[in-house]
């Protein structure tokens, strides 16, 4: 059969990247606490394609992701980039995996357990001068507003906040690490299983320590400053503001290192 | 050209609905406040098909709301209503409408004003028993829970609630009556201008009123029953817990006359 | 600690339903191929709340649900019912999930195999009088326009089409069966990989079955009819035509039995 | 009243960028076909936030918007940006719009009219070494694929794909430009109102033009290339597969002055 891909196309441009997108698949992770937890994930595989061809191969990314068939790592996406890049003939290769996350987590007072889900997202990207690791990571938090608090004779407003976090790595590190930050820099964390002792608790807590957007960005910011594995960081807080139908939000982007920006 | 659409179907079942989905265009709506306000709409259109014909004709919809062009009434639903039902030659007619709703409100203290956007919905189904039309609209509050409230040394967790009313009308009424039910049934209402009066003035007030999602669907039921201006209705609430990534809910159905149910 | 929860509330209006929203967490599912598969939910709880009480106690839920811990079957989640109904207090228990339901599937001429995954809800109530199921299932097809198709010298416009069957079951039946009967409607299946020989396969048995949405609909519902198994269903088809921006669409629905409606 | 936000940050880093999100209004748009006309917008705010301040005084961006109630133009955006970086006594500001944007469309056979709508975004950012706008477009194509039409006896796979367009302008287009380069780029444009001889007619125009993503991504940058009025360009095609349940995309970015990127 005539394989159309391989014409040459009628405008001669180079192709920055192409692929497929939103394949979803069972996933297995890498997970501090279990070694591995099962998880599901929506997966965008790419490639650049130069100005000589007319198409890429799309059933070759779908291969490529069936035979990986393997626990979600740095070293198996390099793997997985390395399959691509050689199965489609391409100079660069890119995946991105977008994967609810579990924890198990402690209510602080009572400790009872149950288990809460943190979006993630790992992009890989691997040419002849090496590899990049994006990890992706949004943390809910909860935020009492300082200034309702300073003016108010009783209460504040206090609101479900988005910590989001997206860092170029240097070196492997556990989601944990990236979770623990977040739930360290806002009012307080925010559990799937409360009981009244623990409500008290967190109320008291996050009443205690009033946060900004503003606030909660510059604390996540200094930690992943402090924390040292990663050349580039953007961190963005997005609160739901209770007396609002609309969001406010706060952004600290950083460069570690002389490398080009992501 | 052959009308496919005549032809006589393989397999003879009626079918309940048939049409076109998520047509996009500019709405002119009627307003207390202003006569007229001008908006954009996504709207679903449809017919019912006897088991005889294979298709309906599609471009029938699309040219019936072109023709349309009139501000938003249940008086102007039933035109379009009636031309659907007679130009696709049909026993039933369907719209339905989704629009943003804007309304100018004041900040409680220092009365700055500033545009507040409400999601409605209306549908309209009509056949030779007659018409109807169910009105929704989503109207965001504040939370302020009792619970955390009245066990905490200080503070209580507040979070933005969304109230949404639908209900089967037998009269035309305003937006605003339901969108003030609304407001007045949680901890406060919210708004998209404060300064820093309103804002104490918002939290004190929230905070001498804290209502559980429960207490909130009571008072809308409870005014919507008092209304009187409809058959039949359903409110749900949902908070977005500041304390935990999901929601809570709460929802009241009452039927208030001998109709079918919706 | 108070329990502001047993206070009797000001309004006295009994609440149909009331409970947590969104709760993620892994899941086990049967599979007729495999046993069981590994996935993830989304989960909704509620309870009916008598007039009596001003709330629930929400934190009931999340324990329900963690002590659960069992591959989801139309016995487990009626066990998880009956332990929220107890745990609760409750006259009536509501469990709704929502989750991809992954199945490996064969291209038709290569035979090469790939994951194809499935949105699918399963929706369970109980009270004294008894329990009831709701399962829901969304199986993508393509759709060839039989108008098109006859009017034009060449071609004729396809498109992916969405099937979504919603059924009261009588008794238990694999998911497998409705992807089947819905993958049987359309135009063709849709898979996740092909090769060449497949995408020639596919094109030209699509192009030898043109389907209106009614087409599709009517196939199905006939074949729902047929499969004896449940007391009500709805199907709706909703195509994202190539040859507009919006979609169009079709439903069915039918009550089987002289139980009410859903 | 305490000025809460004017304190000194425990954390003393610069902000990039601080504001309000998705606050939604109506906005009157200019249009090459009739001047100005009605649509609604969902808009972003922000500056910067220098180490010394705690917070930004959020209410001031709601009243520069407020007061701006001017029709949408780089002009009038020029303005937004000057009022809010004097307001917030910042060094940067930042404003982002989205909108659905409609034009009129005749279909190519009959003639017949209807409403077309297109999803726009316009974000325009300015300190004191100049300001800089990026214009955003989504317009829908449809595509028939080459290599289906090419191995297969008859038709060919087509489905409905979306063309979104970024620009960094160096002076004011219309948006009716870029939607005229993206529906001449793919197999045919789509439309809203079609009659029988319109769906003929564009059957055989797609047929006779068949486009993989990759070359609709080309022949878009190619005619951005020519346009000349850009600093910067990305576009992006993805195509809603109608042979599978997954996405197939291509992507050029070029820069075409020597300014540092966007």
């Amino acid at each position: 059969m005539e394989d159309v891909q391989s014409h040459t196309p009628q405008v001669a441009l180079n192709i920055d990247r192409v692929g497929v997108r939103e394949l979803k698949l069972p996933l297995l992770v890498r997970d501090r606490s279990h070694e591995t937890q099962q998880t599901v994930a929506s997966v965008d595989l790419g490639v650049d394609l130069p100005s000589a061809f007319k198409g890429t191969h799309m059933s070759r990314f779908v291969e490529a992701l069936e035979q990986w068939n393997d626990e979600l790592s740095y070293q198996s996406v390099k793997r997985l980039l390395l399959t691509i890049k050689k199965k489609l003939g391409a100079r660069r290769a890119y995946a991105h995996l977008c994967f609810p996350y579990f924890i198990t987590k402690r209510a602080p007072s009572s400790g009872s357990s149950a288990t809460v889900s943190y979006e993630c997202r790992l992009t890989g990207e691997l040419d002849d001068s090496g590899q990049s690791f994006i990890l992706e990571i949004d943390v809910p938090v909860m935020t009492v507003c300082p200034c309702s608090k300073a003016i108010s004779r009783e209460g504040a407003h206090s609101q479900r906040t988005m910590v989001r976090m997206r860092m170029r790595m240097k070196t492997f590190s556990w989601l944990e690490e990236f979770i623990d930050i977040a739930e360290a820099s806002g009012s307080s964390a925010v559990f799937t299983l409360l009981k009244r002792e623990d409500e008290k608790f967190i109320t008291e807590h996050a009443f205690a320590h009033p946060t900004f957007v503003e606030d909660v960005v510059r604390n996540v910011a200094q930690r992943l400053l402090e924390h040292g594995q990663m050349e580039w960081f953007s961190v963005e807080v997005e609160s739901m503001e209770s007396i609002h139908n609309h969001n406010a939000f706060a952004r600290i982007e950083r460069q570690l290192t002389d490398n080009v920006c992501p």
